[in-house]
Formats: structure tokens, C-alpha cells, sequence
């Protein structure tokens, strides 16, 4: 783990730089209007914003407040690890192992109260086994899709993506923490794929 | 005020696919490694993470799931106002109406309630009189000058700002919500003026 250094103010604004990187990690997702692919820091906003607006779809064990930190948070990793296409090929111990070196060196770069404290609720959200994390990654999982429902396919054809891939690693986990969610896009994915045939 | 058509599910996603224009709206702050210019939506997520990170900055009296909900929401009118640098010219009224008539627009988008919820949260955070408010502006005015310290001087090179002219946009700014916040600012920009001359 990375030693801190400076006083705590110090230590706070070296992590807030250090977290402006993950505006230069890019997605398999492009934006709405087909113009880019997307980054990671720009998706965790936009997830944010869903969770304020689809707040209706949580259960009522979930904590709105905890999920939106969760997905403020939730992608900070990547600025070591990358970002990892739901639909691409990785090896997921790989993976993880990477994620939890990239946690322990930028968590670690924060006064150990606060590296504490927001190590908890990404660890919460990895874990995805409290009703406020099993939403926090629906609302994840539920975004692509809507936003390749607006570019024209985006990721789904990047990555030569058939319905039933799409129902298998996506819907499924889409379902566990928002389930009217799923119906929603499953209906509209049946659409697009139906136009392209 | 624009029209909502369709089910309450298809009027909040209409919302979140407009919301994700805000990530083609450009600021006039360059990323720490200077590379390019951030955008309002990357810019707001990165902003979020201030106020959990730096939520000891803030007086007693400030709500900090309220400031990160500000955060979220406060540049979604940017989506059709632009975003007024700072030390740009503009005619502040004439601003305020545009942003006015956005929000309208934007969040008249959303079923009833939801859009009386966001706008209400937005009014206060542009009205800055209460505490969640002032501390969550005092970010927003922060937050650049770290990023300009970084990248070499930034929006301050871009329009040839003077230490005097940072004091009164933006420090003034700061010292309200976050006056240590500022002291600890005001200290490393006089260093780099000073490394300038």
C-alpha cells in the first residue's frame, strides 16, 4: 500500500487529482449520440443521476444515498485495472485480484479514516449481496443497454452480441436488483434486434 | 414547457438519454494532465467525489447527501445554456434566464413530481443561501483551481488571470462555504504566480 505523506488536506486533494484519471478511461459504451465512446468518470455521473431518477424502482430496504456513493465510487479501480466489456474476454480472478491492488493503492492514498470508510461501501457494492449494492449494479447494468438502444447498437455491435447473450449476462443481473428494469429493456431490446433482421 | 409523453418509465428514461448530453458540453478547465478539456458531466461526477472526500470542510448545518445531489443536477442546464467560464464575459442576467428556461425544458421532461423535486433541489443550490447550498458552490469554485495547479495553469493561461482577479471570482466564492478550503488554495496559487515571475 502506497504511503501517505503531507498533512489531510494534502492527502485528500492528492486522491481527488489522482481520481480526475478516470476521466481518461474509456468504455465499450458510446454516448447516446454515437459520437464517442464514453468514459468512466462521465458514466459514474450519469449513474448517479439515474439512481436520483429511478429512485421508484428500488426496494425498500435499498438506501438511495448509499447507492448513489456506491456508483460515485465504484469505478475508481479502473484507473489502474482498466475498464473490463461486460462482453469482452477476461479472466475474472485476474480481474478482481487487479481491482483489489488498484482499491489498496488509491483507497490508500487517503487519511486512513476515510480510506476506511469509502473502501467499505466499494467493497459493499463489489460484493453485491445488500439490496442498496444489488441496485447500484442493476442501475450498471441497466445503462448500457439504453444508451446503445440510442446510438445504433454501440457495444452490442462492437462486440457481435446475439439477444440471448445480452438476456444472459446482462438481463440476469439487471433482474436481481430492479426487475420492472429489466422488463422495460428486454421489450425494447427485442425491438432493436427484430428491426435488424 | 416541453410537453411528457408516454409512461412514467418512458418519461424518465427520455431523461436520463437527454441528461447524456451534458458529457459533450465543454468547460473551459483543462484534466490535471492537461490533455484536454473536462466536460460538465465528468466535471459533476468529480465534484461529487470532492464532497464525500472533503465532507469534514463542511459546517454543522450542511445536509452532504444534499450537496451530492446538488452536484449531480446543478450543470444539466448547461445542456442547452453552455457553460459560462468564469473569468469569461457574459451577461449574468441574461444567463440566468437562458438557465432558467433550460431547466424548465429539461427537467419538464420528468413525471410531475420527480421534476418539482429536482428543480426544487437545483433553485436552492442557485440561490446559495442555505448551507448545503454555499458549501456545495464552494466546491464547484474549488475544484478548478486544483485542477489548473495540476495541468500548469489551465482556464488562468487561457485568459491571462491575474492572482488579484482568482481572489475576487473565486476565492470569494470559496471562503463562504469552505473558508479553510480556501486558505489552503490561496497558498499554492500564490506559489505558482509567484513560480511565474
Amino acid at each position: 500500500m502506497a504511503e501517505t505523506t503531507g498533512t489531510r488536506l494534502d492527502q485528500q486533494i492528492a486522491f481527488l487529482n489522482e481520481a480526475d484519471k478516470l476521466k481518461n478511461t474509456l468504455r465499450a459504451t458510446e454516448l447516446c449520440d454515437n459520437s464517442r465512446y464514453e468514459n468512466s468518470a462521465e458514466h459514474s455521473w450519469h449513474l448517479t443521476l439515474y439512481a436520483l431518477v429511478l429512485a421508484d424502482q428500488a426496494g425498500p430496504a435499498v438506501d438511495i444515498n448509499l447507492v448513489i456513493r456506491m456508483l460515485i465510487l465504484h469505478d475508481l479501480v479502473e484507473i489502474d485495472a482498466g475498464d473490463n466489456p461486460i462482453f469482452g474476454t477476461h479472466d475474472i480472478s485476474e480481474m478482481e485480484a487487479k481491482e483489489q491492488e488498484a482499491a489498496d493503492r488509491i483507497f490508500g492514498m487517503l487519511p486512513i479514516d476515510l480510506r476506511d470508510e469509502l473502501r467499505v461501501i466499494w467493497e459493499e457494492f463489489e460484493a453485491a449481496e445488500t439490496p442498496s449494492a444489488q441496485f447500484a449494479k442493476s442501475l450498471d447494468r441497466f445503462q448500457p443497454p439504453m444508451q446503445n438502444l440510442q446510438s445504433g447498437g454501440g457495444s452490442w455491435i462492437d462486440f457481435d452480441v446475439t439477444e440471448a447473450q445480452i438476456h444472459e449476462k446482462v438481463g440476469s443481473k439487471i433482474a436481481i436488483g430492479a426487475p420492472h428494469l429489466w422488463t422495460y429493456a428486454k421489450g425494447r431490446i427485442a425491438s432493436f434486434f427484430a428491426d435488424r433482421t
